[in-house]
């Protein structure tokens, strides 16, 4: 595993004076270049740990891949001192991504033609039927997930710079905790080590994540089959959509004893 | 200018019950496609309003265009409906940008060599020299920015769910603000704002961000001749290595009356 954190010195200041220099640590921030049978995908901006479950859940994201079968082998390129450049190779039979899947074009697939609406061009990309997970949480067990995720961010509260990822089971048990300086890529690792656990899709559980709901990282639940993601703060207007059209429970503003249900609040109840 | 909020119901919880349904203010997020003379060249997803300025931004920090002669016109596509697909036609003379330069590889340019140092790589797309820049500010100064930014911001207060950008001058007085839902845009709409007003390269400002710095908004600063980058939050180990190398200076915790100084501490004084 890489380094996650790294130890700068810092001047701290205060409006009434210097207040000395002393060392800070950083959340690490790495680029990773993604290779596919040697040919660059892609490439990332992550804090290293967790690579191969961040390439898994990127390509799963991504509907290259599906299951762990899928993947031949992964190692990281022989030629580089640092480990930032890890090479993928499929198993037989499964079809190499084409040109336009990079992370560029993530977001791509909601819009890729102009005028269309992008929900719509969303629906045949779709993999798992979430509408009919019949998980069940009490608002008690969701306000719950907070505390239990920040418990087990071994990094955040040493440097401030990292989204954590964690996904639940529906008794409120912890399963995976992922950390990075992207937050797309804290919600990869997490899909990733499912993936390369053969738990996919993830019907049943929770992805708790630390910051906002964007359109990107609701695509990535909905892509890995999980029926409930949580945010500590704000759903954009496109997760909300894209939630609702899914089937998917969305819970933003998961705060203290208190939570906002925007979409699937059949599945919170007593 | 597109709509920056939408009005969703929303059901609020809290583990003693339902406190009810009402309606929650969101903020827009929509895809834009960029073409460059009616050729796509990337898909972002952004807070609708200001998007002249982000596609110049864009460009600018991709090293396609300097200034705003660069431009010779910007349209919405006629065949959409919604304004989400904009065409650019660059002046005569400025070559267009090759099939490298996406979002995807945005970040590319730090390292497109496997194991070439990133920071290196970056040594010669520097179209400004930031180390010469005479600026100076106090603490105080330093300190009033959050507060200018927050005051300037009219929607983060309603939705929770906007990054802002802000542009001061070498007094604190507030240039320009821009929200988004993804932070690299409030960036890119501020540093197109200041191309298109003719100020590239905007020396002696200082650029103020909601969140934390990463290595892809100090690139982008640096990119538009910023000499002073500060965030609320944290920085990565590659914004801070970034910003050192380039003669940049970098401020992080930016709150109540302290900071964190990463980088170009000599700009900082009474």
């Amino acid at each position: 595993m890489g380094r996650i954190t790294v130890r700068r010195p810092v001047l701290r200041l205060s409006t009434s004076g210097a207040l000395g220099s002393r060392p800070d640590t950083l959340a690490v921030e790495e680029p990773l270049e993604i290779r596919v049978a040697g040919k660059p995908l892609t490439i990332t901006m992550r804090t290293p740990g967790h690579d191969f479950d961040l390439v898994a859940g990127f390509l799963a994201a991504e509907g290259v891949i599906g299951r762990a079968a899928d993947l031949a082998t992964m190692r990281y390129c022989a030629d580089t001192e640092e480990q930032n450049t890890l090479d993928v190779v499929l198993a037989p039979g499964v079809p190499p991504p084409d040109d336009s899947v990079t992370r560029a074009f993530t977001t791509t697939s909601a819009c890729g033609v102009c005028g269309k609406s992008s929900i719509e061009a969303l629906r045949s990309d779709r993999p798992y039927e979430l509408a009919g997970d019949p998980v069940r949480l009490t608002p008690e067990l969701l306000a719950a997930l907070p505390g239990r995720l920040r418990e087990a961010q071994r990094v955040f509260d040493r440097t401030g710079g990292l989204h954590a990822a964690g996904l639940f089971g529906a008794g409120g048990e912890l399963l995976a905790v992922r950390e990075d300086v992207g937050r797309h890529n804290a919600v990869d690792k997490v899909v990733g080590w499912a993936l390369r656990q053969g738990r996919l899709p993830l019907a049943g559980t929770v992805l708790m994540v630390s910051g906002r709901a964007s359109f990107e990282l609701t695509q990535k639940a909905m892509a890995a089959g999980v029926p409930v993601l949580a945010a500590v703060s704000a759903p954009s207007s496109l997760a909300v959509d894209l939630a609702a059209d899914a089937g998917m429970t969305l819970v933003g503003f998961l705060r203290g004893e208190t939570m906002n249900v925007y979409a699937g609040a059949e599945r919170i109840g007593r």
